[in-house]
Order: C-alpha cells, then structure tokens, then sequence
C-alpha cells in the first residue's frame, strides 16, 4: 500500500457515497445493526423530553443563540469560534465551498463525506493512504508538506484508531487549514486527544462535533464547528437562512450541559468495557485480524472474502458495514459496532459459524 | 417608481436579510406578533403527536423515501419531480448554487431571500418593480425578454397579491427558468392560482412550497421543490448528505395527507373571513392605503410615517414587519398579520391610538 495515491477517481474507485444506514436498511430484513455506529437505547429519555416540550414552540422560526453559547462554554471557547450545524454533513459541504485550497490531503482510510463535498465542488483531492501494518498511525511525511487543507478523523472512522493529540496537532502550519473530524470524540474518556479547545497551534484548527453517535440525534441533524472566528463568520454566510432547526438547537444546547457531560463520559467508560469484550471474542477467531488499539464505538476486521462473510452474516440476522468503499480498504475489510454483550457474543457465534 | 432597477446595490439599499422573526424578538418585550405570517394554534395537536412519536427513533438516519412520495402524490407528480430541503431557505441557497442564469429577474416587492441568495452566489440582479399604483399586478413587458431567470411570490410576499396563473404561466419560456415561491399558496382556498402540477410548460417551472405558515412549522425546518427531473437531481446533489430531519420528514408526510389538506382548506376559508374584518377596520382609518387585493396571510399597508407609528404599536404591545426592508417599499409601508377577530380589534384600536 502505497503512502500517496494519484488524485482523480482509480479504476475500482469505491462509492463513497455509501453509508451504513443503506446496510440496515437493504432489503426491509429486520436485521441486528452492527453497520450503524449509534449508541443504543438512545437519545435517553430525559433528552427525549426536552424536544418534546419544543413541539409546541415549532411555529417560532429557530433561534440559536443559547445553543451556540452552551456550546462555546462547553468547549471554552468564545460564540464567535462556534457554527452550528444541520449534522456534521453540512459543515463538510460548507468547507468544501467556503475554502480557497491549492492542495488538499484527505487522510485514509477514513469517513468519505469530507473528500466526497470537496470533489464535488470542484477541487482535487490527495489521498494519504495510512497502512494497517503500522495499526493505522500517522506517519512522519503521510502529509505532504504544500499540501494547504488537510483533513482527518480522530478517532478516525472506520478504523477506530484515535491519533494523539500531539501528532494531530504537529500537522498544524502557518497558511494550512487543519479539518479533524471527532464525531467519535465523545467515545473516548475524557477526550483525551481531542483538540476542541486547542486555539494556540499555527494555521487554522477547525474541529468538527457531532451529536450522533452518542445521543442517538441521527434523525435529527445536529453537529457543530469549532474554528477562527473569521473562517466561522465564513461558513455561517454560506449556510442557508435558519440552518438548524430547534429541536436540533434544543438538543445541542441540552447535551453541553455538565449532567449530560457526565453521562457520555459513563458511556464512554463501558463501551470500553464492551469494545475489550467484542476484541476478545474477535482474537479467538484465527482468520480475523485487528489492526491498531480500536478506541472508539466500532472495530475494523479484516478478513479474507470479507464480503461473502458479510452477506452470510446477513443470513443470520446481522448487519455489518462493508469496507471496499473506504479508500486503502478493499473487499477484506468490516466494521462491526460496538454492542453490550449479549449481542456482541451472538454476533460472535454467528460470525464463527459464516467462517466456517 | 420604474419598473425596472438596475443591479447591485443602492444609495438606500434595503436589508435584504431582515426578517420578521426579529421584530418580534427584539428587545425581549412580549408583543401581540403580527410580524411572522405563522397561523396561531399550531402546529396542531394531531401533529405534534406524529412529531412526538418521532424522538423514539432519531437515533436512525432519517430516509425521505416516504415523504418524497406522500409530497409527489399530493400534488399528482412523479417522485422524481420533487425534492424535500430543510425549509425554502434551503432552496433558494441550492437554486443560487446550481442554476447558471445570464440574466436574472427578481419580481419585486417581494420575500428578500432569493435574492439575497441569488447575490449572495455572484449572480447580479434584475429587480422588476411592480406599482402599487397597478395594485402590485403583474403588467406585460415587467419581466426582460432576455431573463433566463425568474423569480415570482404567489401569493407574494410582502403585497398580500395573488396572480392569475394565467399570467404566472405566461412567464415561461423555453430556454428560460420560473422559479414560483408559493411559500403561502395553501392559504388560498383551493389554491386557485398554483402552478404546482403545472409540468406542460415551456422551460423550466419550478415552485417552492412551505409546510411553515400553515401548520406553524418554522421551527422545524420543512419544504419542498417541485420541478423538472433533470434540474431536481441536480439541486439534490448539491445538498449535503441527510439534508432534513426525520422530524421534518414525518411533517411532510403527515401534512400532504387528505385529512391534513381538509384542514389547511378550511383554514384558508377562516383566514379569508378574518382578513375581510381587519380589512374592514383598516378602510376606516382614513390615513390606510391597501393597495391591490390582499389573498394571503397577511395585508400590507401604507401609510405616513409607517416607522413611527410602528414604533408606537410596539409601545402599545404590538410587533409588525417593517416595509423598508422590501425592494420597492419604503418608510411608509407595513405588513400586518391576520389574526382573529379579538386580537384584530385590539391590533386596530392601538393603530387608531399610534396615528392620532
């Protein structure tokens, strides 16, 4: 696997427009979601019952300037670093509009909007390829030195690996724009390499939130950008009027609470319980590798015929989230989500059996 | 006033992006709002409770496939022919993006969104000022032959002035864009004048629709496009991924169901009567002009010293929208909400106070 891939799409060029709700959803089977990364049981009932109290208020066009200061506060920083967001998705097609790049280095394997928004207005993209046999890491020269947007995951999705924060943050520059995507940030205790609060480094750090996984708010579009306060003022010109709805707003404003804070740090805390649990069971299973410490609410296998596994797993009730559309991943590769271990043990089985 | 502007900015440019939600929100007082077009009493209770069973399962990515359809068959038109955005907003933001007009007419006065999107994208803007004089009726020669765009309220937005589709339809040309804002045509019985099923004509016609004012959803952000298959894939792929709420998408499901389009139908009727009797009480105040017909959700007025007096409502505890930020209006005009009959009168006796 070569470091740097050509720009341009390849001649197996994987959709990256795939997610992994269409695997749930597939063909109508009432199938266990391992493909969907979203904590469950959620959103909890206590967040359930403020969004239901803005039923009522709905014939109010939205306003978020408390959401926007719970946020801010929560992160320590000032409202003008804060952009909220209809999902993490928007803030992606808001980059890609809004940013000038010359050179753009999208590090992969890793979630596919981001490259997917920047090709789609126009600009090329440079692909880092990190390699399973180095557990994913980041290397010194994955990222070429003009390259002036950069963007990466941590923790990165699909692969679970959570970079440091001191090596994310070494690829800061004067004149380079750093995207870290931490949607997943909030399944690492304390998020510890997150650099949400880091104002400090050279360049522009803009930090890209999501409400998603945590709070079960898939369905209801709401993420959030931290960053300058000029390049915030930018991507709030280009969203549309009232971008956010309120029960979104309401949402955002409920989880930067510190109760709420408190809660996803417990969460946090047994689906690493839950994770050692899946990656314990997975080791038992000679044909199936793990590469790299997983440390968010999902674990990347690779095994070989991945994809006849995975459609075999289908038959048994389970859905898994494929890994050829990910760029460096290819038909050997799947995403299992992280379950309690009722699940995880019955996916286990049936993961030994379509082994077999 | 001529019936043509030239581009760009003016000596005593409005603010484009002044809205009515910001009257009422001010300085915090609580003021009788009859700046937001929004129906009181809603959304309904029936509504809420479809909304309501919603939050169990925002913890799924939100699939339009069901609203796409219920929308589509509302309106006789084949899926393909609509697509769901999170409010007009949204639209106007993707029509700016992705047509690539040579000459572009706003019909003014009207709602200041499409154009500020449309400058806001680097299009320059033909106004087309219609007179109050002519009643704010669309007159022969108001629109350039050469404009390949077009942009029309109806009922429009701030006149309260419902076209003929007669004369709406008559706009369309091949090679030539028509885009029809009917953000506040279900608040006309039978929505008498929609081109909405319109798909025969020459060109391209394209016409918004909003769940906001009737079902007082603004804060949810809800609406939808109807048009050409070709152009609606086109605005589709440049919104982001997941683009509207499961929310949003319930709305839209729920509210395009015939028992729902009773409902807005026998709203319409009641609004009529309810515009009849603040009509009524405005013709006796002998400084009020109302130009034109008023068919919507609101009238608009003139009259001396609109800003003043309107400084005086608030005093008496009323907000209504300002006239100066219109293309085509200024200081002396004002846009009042229909309510019902109570408040109308306490609307009516405070503006009697505010103009002696």
């Amino acid at each position: 696997m070569t470091p740097h891939s050509p720009a341009g799409p390849e001649a197996h060029e994987p959709d990256l427009r795939h997610h992994g709700d269409a695997e749930v959803r597939a063909d109508g089977a009432d199938l266990v979601d391992l493909a969907v990364n979203v904590r469950t049981g959620t959103p909890p009932a206590w967040l359930r019952a403020r969004l239901a109290a803005t039923l009522a208020e709905l014939a109010a066009y939205p306003d978020g300037t408390a959401a926007r200061a719970a946020v801010a506060a929560r992160h320590g920083r000032p409202v003008d670093e804060v952009l909220l967001t209809s999902g993490a998705a928007e803030a992606f097609v808001l980059l890609a509009r809004v940013l000038t790049p010359r050179h753009i280095t999208v590090v992969h394997p890793q979630f596919t909007e981001p490259e997917a928004a920047l090709r789609d207005a126009g600009h090329p993209v440079h692909r880092a390829l990190l390699s399973p046999d180095g557990g994913f890491r980041l290397t010194a020269g994955a990222v070429p030195e003009e390259s002036d947007l950069v963007v990466l995951g941590n923790p990165t999705n699909p692969t679970s690996v959570l970079h440091p924060a001191a090596a994310v943050a070494a690829l800061a520059r004067p004149g380079r724009t750093l995207v870290i995507d931490e949607a997943f940030m909030d399944t690492v205790p304390g998020e510890s390499e997150s650099l949400a609060t880091a104002r400090e480094l050279p360049g522009r750090v803009v930090v890209l939130r999501s409400l998603t996984k945590t709070w079960g708010l898939a369905g209801l579009r709401i993420g959030y950008v931290l960053g300058p306060a000029p390049l915030i003022a930018g991507l709030a010109a280009a969203q549309p009027l009232w971008p956010v709805s309120t029960p979104a707003l309401v949402a955002a404003e409920a989880c930067s609470a510190p109760a709420a804070l408190d809660e996803a740090e417990q969460a946090a805390h047994e689906l690493g319980l839950r994770r050692d649990h899946l990656l314990k069971g997975l080791a038992a299973l000679p044909e199936v590798r793990v590469h790299g410490e997983p440390a968010a609410s999902f674990v990347l296998v690779e095994l070989p015929g991945a994809d006849a596994v995975r459609e075999r797993l289908r038959e048994r009730g389970f859905a898994v989230r494929r890994g050829d559309t990910f760029p460096g991943l290819g038909p050997d590769w799947l995403r299992v989500a992280v379950r309690d271990e009722g699940t995880t043990d019955a996916f286990l089985a049936a993961l030994a059996e379509a082994l077999g």
